[in-house]
């Protein structure tokens, strides 16, 4: 079917969130129902699973994206993620263990973005300076920046705009008194790239969450001296190793010294490592249109469905919330924004307020969970799925089964609450039919130091 | 004189310059002719002499403006840069050395200007946004962002706006083959925060100018392994100590070997630090306004006498040139921005075309220069200072023997030249009369590794 009117889709980032978008679209491209443009800022596509050695500026004078390290491996089994329609045993030609390291991740996402012939709706290296929607012509109108040759182009016009731009990037940084001070080194996690530069280090690292926990253990693998976590609210308390302890907030700094709230210090620490989370930042929309959130959210505020604009439906934003679902849950996601933009379903709440009010009642279920309470955000998100599901036009929506992978999630915190340093090494069943449980790795993952795609694929036993 | 047509002036930026420009119009202020603004995105003034640990992005989730790193001494004695009105002498009650460190300098930069009481006119903790100009109505359009309440307040209008904002803290990051997939550590000169990190290393570092030569001195200082300095164009050539080389430009990274351009290659590099500049920034200013510039020239491009925006000089851009005076320097700017936007002087060029000529000219020259000529670079600046002072009204110029300093800055290559672990050593005198000679530190700076302002000063030879 041709149609003159092809409605104009601009995507801003070449992400998971994007690459997801795009690929939903392609049908619909093929089609000639849409235009598709993805304006990418970086000079590759995968977003935040990047891995670079560089950090601050990067060679177009903008800021490094990724905040991704070396030795990093997944902190979540598989196949609580994987894409229904492009399994990693297609990918890699045979089965593969729960926990992958970084390179391998990535090279499942755009190995399935390459497999899609996605690559040619997306401008590398062109920023978004701009998005603002008119009103009257219901038309966003786009400023993008071609990095390199600093030419700015204004007013390309677009009937909906979909943000993939992701929310890992600018860091979240309290302040802590005489921490401006410290003699040693201070960092961001979204600057840290790797334990080498740690061994032998007393390690202050701030933060209660993932980054905390991952980092602090990776260095504990790579042989830090002594690792301090210090939370805001509670600890993880996990069993850690020796070297590794968790006490309260930090009050104060004083040289090398440092002070928690409970009064007891800790002294000679040779760096502080701030894994205090990230900001969203996205200062190039309008002020109506623009995304703002202070926390991570799994019910963020002005997102109808976790996705819509709930001002202006015509704008959607992917992944933006907090996030135990994630590359499966991006596909969900940019498959109703597909339906509903191509006008093949129509979402139920049609106005601004009942929109507000859908928002507010998941968010009533949200503040009663407890902070620590795993399981039950991992209900809430795969409800929050269930529900997109059943939003999306039945006939063409990724399905798998929600309850087991939401048992894969539970599964997964136990594991941790068992051991920390051996989760890694556990095996899951696939959610798919017919539910093969994956190989392990011959080499348990807190001695195993290759992460390199062909290590990890040659670590896999045989079955 | 009372006057009802206040000029309304924006300042953006409480660094140096902008003090520079608060103090020039403060009698013009208590005289009722201008109404002053100054935006300051950081919480304190002093710009980029002020020291912090952090880097990357503040509390506000604004990017670290700060390059400055410890144990930073002037690079350049003070008695070339030394404020008319305001000697170091009458600042610390007693004469100081010509190489004092960075807290003394900022002591001093600060101490004018809270003895000028300006502070009132500083709005900290905001971001100018955007800047406009209507043609119509002459005036400026300007959207700050209140840090703190993260408040847009937009369309303030200007008859003046001043920019600055300095040139010192987004990075130029050249690509090098591999550098991306460097195994330890990446930083460029403004994430550099002292030399105590890298005791012991085998160090990198890219670049060919001061940042190079200052960081590679104070590693050496504070014992790093090796250094080996990577220069584009040529090398600096000074008598350097044995552990630091000079070597040609990366060609390519692979793990911890770095390849050069003439075919050498070195070893178990643990360290690089990319010494390789900055970028100007003026994105949050329109289109016609913005002052671009890709390498840091004396005689930039669009500023008629280095400060004027062409293309409508009710714009002025303060120390956007590649700096010998600065302190000083930005004094006299400063003063011939007050003189012109408030009519007691008229400057020659009253036209576009004869304005971009008498750049042109200028440029020539510079052109003509070789890229060490250091004594040249200074005879250039030192006549661009001599037609500025000639272009302010004579009467209220700070005025200075530009010979004297002329003849401070040769010493000064010179002193480099005759020994790059000395130079801070030797004693200039002033170029005020009665022309004193400075005293001199009883150790010897490569000793000294006390840059406190009371171990500083107690280390002063009393003469």
């Amino acid at each position: 079917m041709t149609q003159l009117n092809r409605k104009r889709i601009a995507i801003i980032g070449a992400g998971p969130c994007g690459l997801s978008q795009l690929l939903a679209f392609k049908q619909a491209e093929q089609d000639q129902l849409v235009e598709l443009i993805c304006f990418e800022r970086q000079a590759e596509w995968g977003g935040l699973w990047q891995y670079t050695a560089l950090t601050g500026t990067d060679s177009c004078g903008e800021p490094v994206h990724s905040s991704m390290y070396r030795y990093l491996w997944s902190n979540g089994p598989k196949e609580v993620l994987e894409y229904v329609d492009y399994t990693f045993e297609q990918h890699f030609g045979k089965p593969i263990a729960s926990y992958p390291p970084r390179a391998v991740l990535y090279d499942y996402i755009v190995g399935r973005a390459k497999a899609g012939d996605i690559r040619k709706f997306i401008r590398f290296r062109t920023a978004v300076r701009h998005v603002d929607f008119d009103d009257e012509t219901k038309q966003f109108s786009v400023t993008v920046e071609d990095l390199r040759t600093h030419k700015t182009t204004s007013n390309l016009t677009f009937d909906h705009v979909i943000v993939a731009t992701g929310h890992y990037t600018i860091p979240n940084m309290p302040e802590f008194e005489g921490i401006d001070r410290f003699p040693g080194r201070v960092l961001h996690s979204h600057d840290y790239r790797g334990a080498d530069e740690f061994v032998g280090k007393n390690l202050l690292i701030i933060g209660g969450s993932y980054s905390a926990e991952d980092i602090a253990v990776q260095c504990y693998k790579y042989g830090a001296g002594s690792i301090t976590i210090s939370y805001r609210l509670f600890p993880m308390g996990f069993k850690w190793p020796d070297s590794i302890r968790e006490v309260p907030l930090v009050q104060r700094i004083e040289g090398r010294t440092i002070h928690f709230r409970d009064g007891t210090s800790v002294d000679n620490i040779d760096c502080i490592i701030l894994c205090t989370g990230y900001r969203h930042n996205h200062s190039y929309m309008a002020d109506k249109l623009r995304f703002r959130c202070s926390s991570n959210l799994y019910i963020p505020f002005d997102l109808y469905k976790g996705i819509f604009w709930v001002a202006e439906p015509r704008l959607a934003y992917l992944g933006m919330q907090n996030q135990l679902y994630t590359l499966n849950m991006f596909d969900i996601q940019a498959v109703l924004v597909r339906d509903v933009f191509l006008g093949c379903v129509t979402l139920p709440d049609d106005t601004r307020d009942k929109r507000h009010q859908n928002i507010r009642q998941l968010q009533v279920r949200e503040e009663t969970l407890k902070l620590d309470d795993h399981e039950g955000f991992s209900d809430l998100q795969t409800d929050y799925l269930r529900d997109l599901i059943n939003c999306c036009d039945p006939t063409t929506v990724p399905k798998f089964d929600l309850d087991k992978s939401n048992a894969g999630m539970y599964k997964f915190f136990q594991d941790k609450r068992d051991s920390i340093l051996t989760y890694r090494d556990q095996s899951f069943p696939s959610i798919f039919p017919p539910f093969k449980q994956a190989p392990v790795c011959t080499t348990a993952w807190i001695e195993n130091k290759d992460d390199s795609i062909a290590g990890y694929l040659s670590s896999i036993e045989t079955v």
